[in-house]
């Protein structure tokens, strides 16, 4: 008998990342193409097609040894029709992506990217031994994933996991991308705290953030994060705020869930070590103890490969070769 | 072959209320006896048997007919160990209630209270539509059962449903019975609402809620509605506040889980009249659009039966009948 593949092809705003794994979920070669979105969606479609062919090339196996393909889009899905109902940076919205992908004559399999990341750390990351996890990812914004009994929960409209935009500050005058005011997303990301650093820069404090960039709208969430790792009071007043607010959210995804397992995914993961301290005193302060005692938190271990070995491990979910 | 039945077994604070039920769940005989909780452990234990004895005897049928005996009790258990944690107004803390109950020879299946109502509502109340759902009760505290694919979603510790401990007002002075500040059960429950109606008739404040009783200590909940009703500005005011913490629980709830179905239970349900409109409103605020459109806020139809009948929902559940 043929040896048996699978495919994960990662779509995102700015590239397309597809590998081809064996059913273990070992990565046997990869292609990367720009998306360019701009060029409109017949290009985008047809460099996501050409990426699956060269990546089988490359392994030196037929498209028929590919078992199924996981697709990995940013934005709302309809798993079971196989369309993309909105990406805010490609023109793909309502495009029945598994229509369009026909001629690879292979099984495809939707699934929104935190989704498609949950899978991946869970079965090669950071929450393997998990059955009950959440995956949570904080860059510009905070996106979920919700593994329960080591399966993704879709919810009722596929969009199960939207925890960035649960309210945790009602009275905030943050205005999230959604139109809500105070949501998590609004006011504990990278976005949040490049907020907090710009506004500290301009209002003249004593910062050694004003020296780390050339004017304030320079300022980012790594350059707060970098001033404070030398020690600099103002930016650790900011990545003390914003530690706060994360743990709130996760105190709160933790009396919810009762997760064995919350995985920290995103920008903010590489500057954990700053903000480690404040998140877990708020979380013990906030969350009921014998959860907080079921629950390990843990980083990423996937990094940039996160969005590729998650749509591998859809592929390999939805065919049931876990 | 003998005809097969379940048994609920309703253990709360004040009362033990056990039915036996037929294997669609309809119930064919109830027992109710004060729970007695002073007299202490082995009183209740006893209390417990001799309800399903009397139940049993009631329809004229063998003990051995029942397939299994679900049991609610308040508070966190230990599902596959039979043990409960901890009950707040019942000796029973680190009971194996399994074993306590072997003498019945037959399968005893132990539920937190909130998780066994969520059953009842799925199966036998509001819910019956529903796959994906949260139940809420609303009383003096705020406690849920969430059902994920028509099952009850334990966590990793049995103690998943903790709503009422999600902080939604982290500046808040109001602590909770938990301890933390903030949290929806302090800010929304019926507590709080008879917390904010003392308050108004201790100011002074022109109010029919004065009139309503004797002195601010009487005023609870059901007053405050009451006068709500009547017209009173004051106490419309309360209520409005209430219900848009209540709306803002709820977003969260759904931007989380993305439910088909939330059913309100416990106090609130009756004045729902009285704050539908501003939960709503909150809700489509707060809450995604697509979300928003997939979710049924509907009022839970059990009454005072929904812990009896959430127990033998249980039964029928951990049997596999449904």
């Amino acid at each position: 008998m043929q040896k048996e593949y699978v495919v994960g092809v990662d779509l995102g705003g700015t590239k397309i990342l597809t590998a081809v794994a064996d059913l273990e979920g070992n990565i046997l070669a990869r292609v990367r193409k720009d998306t360019e979105a701009k060029k409109g969606k017949e290009v985008v479609i047809q460099k996501i097609k050409d990426t699956v062919y060269e990546a089988v090339q490359e392994v030196g196996i037929e498209l028929s040894q590919v078992k199924g393909i996981g697709l990995g889009v940013p934005g709302p899905v309809d798993i079971k029709k196989g369309i993309i109902k909105h990406t805010p940076n490609l023109d793909l919205d309502n495009i029945n992506i598994v229509e369009e992908l026909r001629e690879l004559d292979t099984p495809i399999f939707l699934e929104n990217d935190a989704n498609a990341a949950a899978l991946g750390e869970k079965w090669f990351g950071a929450g393997k031994e998990a059955e009950n996890m959440v995956y949570m990812t904080v860059s510009t914004g905070i996106g979920g994933g919700i593994i329960i009994n080591k399966e993704i929960f879709h919810g009722a409209g596929d969009a199960a996991g939207e925890i960035g935009h649960m309210t945790i500050l009602p009275d905030s005058k943050l205005q999230c991308g959604c139109g809500n005011y105070g949501c998590w997303e609004a006011i504990a990301s990278g976005t949040a705290l490049s907020k907090l650093g710009k506004e500290a820069v301009e209002s003249g404090k004593d910062t050694l953030m004003s020296d780390l960039v050339a004017d304030s709208t320079k300022v980012n969430g790594a350059v707060v994060a970098k001033a404070a790792e030398q020690g600099d009071k103002v930016a650790k007043e900011i990545m003390d705020k914003i530690a706060g607010y994360l743990g709130i959210g996760m105190a709160n995804l933790i009396n919810i869930f009762n997760p064995d397992t919350i995985v920290i995914g995103g920008g903010v993961s590489q500057s954990w070590g700053l903000i480690e301290d404040k998140v877990n005193s708020t979380i013990q302060a906030r969350a009921m103890d014998s959860l907080v005692e079921d629950v390990d938190v843990v980083i990423a271990e996937l990094g940039s490969d996160v969005g590729v070995l998650g749509a591998v491990a859809t592929a390999l979910a939805e065919l049931d070769l876990f």
